[in-house]
């Protein structure tokens, strides 16, 4: 019997379906994109067909990164807060059914961090955890090199009691005070308030359409408000790595996504808050460092989970 | 060569020095408890002679399981808050050169867990959290059958930013706003600022000696004060629940010490506040249900996690 080589990974999350051909020594051979478009499954089987055209009996199994709450012993995408026509779909059964190979899901940032794990920035680490800090904030945690199965929802940590109203319906979420979406909201309730701020001028007056991007590039440019609420948010995420970092000491924080681009001030407020706040002896031995892979790490981990539950080596 | 066959654990925590004499069947054969005393390591040495006498060719390892942050690949006690005559004791090196036996250290509450797992509440469960709940709130995490080797400082997470001062140094830590301390403090605050309670007329007056035990009673009672500072802390330990439940997705959280004795209000309106806080879709799946082993599983545990590490099966 012929030796099958590639297993392939799938990202289903933002806007976008992503994938990778990867090799069982992690190479990526090949990588594709396109929109997920009115019917994810529909978008989904089309760009497997693809994949499996080139190399028809070579694929040992498929890894499937979702956003949201995943089943894995069922298969099952139990709730996806961004993709909503994939709610209750058995996406193991789905999958594995057209094209007769082993599938497995994961949770998106867990698969990502597994990706880190494996070609990016915790490669030389046993134990870290790894948060995805966006519109939304979430996370993956690699303990003794594997993958923990959990939900790993750090972002849906409550850090403030009665705090800001969250969408998964909480209040005080890390999510709802640390993301892109907190920064913009914080922003646009002080220009409400009539702060003095270059923000107003942007989009023509229209600020409700500022972006994290906006806020980061306008403190760079000295603004107090922009500032504030960049400090805020990351005295707020201060809170969360202290949390992390006192409940599973790991060797590192791995941050990635959108904000990790205003560094060195959301950032390294954090890090400030969190050195404050977490359990000293284990604050001192946590890098906190940014992401390698960025968006190739969900469709690296997710190849990467697959190849090693259907073929370990 | 004969076949060793016994592990002793040991449980280092509150006043006291606890061990067990445990086969490779996890059938505890004996048990013995002695206070620490001055010298914590003079008594452990004592101890663990007494048990050497009794069986002196027949140990295969020690386990010991001590409060505080401790470093499992050096074996040192990095900080333990009660015994700080331990703090930079390696631990491991002490006892297995005196003894001439391998020896493993774990946290506590991380031992327990362990020992809920092999004989205990957690029996069933492949995924669980437990969660200690006495003057301090502490924790440990088995994962796929298996104990994370982790911190686990559960309650040194901060749920309530700007909140009470915690031990540690941080504010708003779960302990600070949910432990029996904290309840205490809510009861003597209160009737410092007036409140009408029976709680006043305990010990002669002298109110700062009431314990969460007597707040309990006097909420059976019917003291609406008593009944407030339990109720306030239950609802703090739901936002830990919640946490725990939107990070971990367990299949189940147990709750052990002293606390638990109030199980039908302070846990029973955590509980409530569990279910409003996490996610709908994890809370659904997570039982939170009572220690079985109290006491005991430390030393269960600890002699558990010795015999998986020096002789698996």
């Amino acid at each position: 019997m012929k030796h099958k080589s590639f297993a392939i990974g799938v990202d289903i999350g933002g806007t976008n379906i992503r994938m990778s051909l990867m090799s069982r020594k992690h190479e990526v051979l090949y990588k594709l994109k396109e929109p997920i478009g009115k019917d994810p499954l529909l978008t989904l089987h089309k760009l497997l067909d693809s994949l499996f055209n080139e190399c028809p009996d070579d694929i040992i199994a498929i890894g499937i990164a979702v956003a949201g709450i995943i089943d894995r012993e069922s298969g099952v995408v139990v709730k996806s807060p961004n993709i909503s026509a994939l709610n209750g779909v058995n996406l193991v059964k789905e999958v594995s059914e057209r094209h007769k190979t082993p599938v497995l899901i994961e949770n998106d940032a867990n698969a990502a961090a597994y990706g880190e794990k494996i070609s990016g920035a915790g490669r030389d680490y046993k134990s870290f955890v790894m948060i995805t800090l966006g519109t939304g904030i979430g996370g993956g945690i690699v303990i003794e090199n594997e993958l923990l199965p959990v939900a790993a929802e750090i972002g849906h940590i409550t850090i403030n009691h009665g705090g800001n109203k969250c969408g998964c319906g909480n209040t005080g979420c890390l999510e709802a005070h640390a993301s892109a979406s907190a920064i913009v909201e914080y922003a646009i309730s002080h220009i409400k308030d009539g702060a003095d701020t270059i923000l107003k001028n942007l989009y023509n007056g229209n600020y409700f359409k500022v972006t994290a991007e906006d806020i980061y590039k306008s403190a760079l440019e000295g603004d107090s408000l922009a500032r504030d609420a960049l400090r805020d948010a990351g005295r707020n995420l201060g809170l969360g790595l202290a949390n992390v970092i006192n409940v599973f000491s790991p060797e590192a924080i791995i941050l990635m996504g959108g904000l990790t681009g205003s560094w060195n001030i959301y950032v390294e407020q954090a890090i400030k808050e969190a050195s404050r706040r977490s359990l000293k002896e284990l604050f001192e031995r946590t890098k906190i460092i940014p992401s390698y892979l960025g968006d190739d790490a969900g469709i690296i981990g997710s190849a990467a989970v697959a190849l090693k539950r259907f073929s370990p080596t």
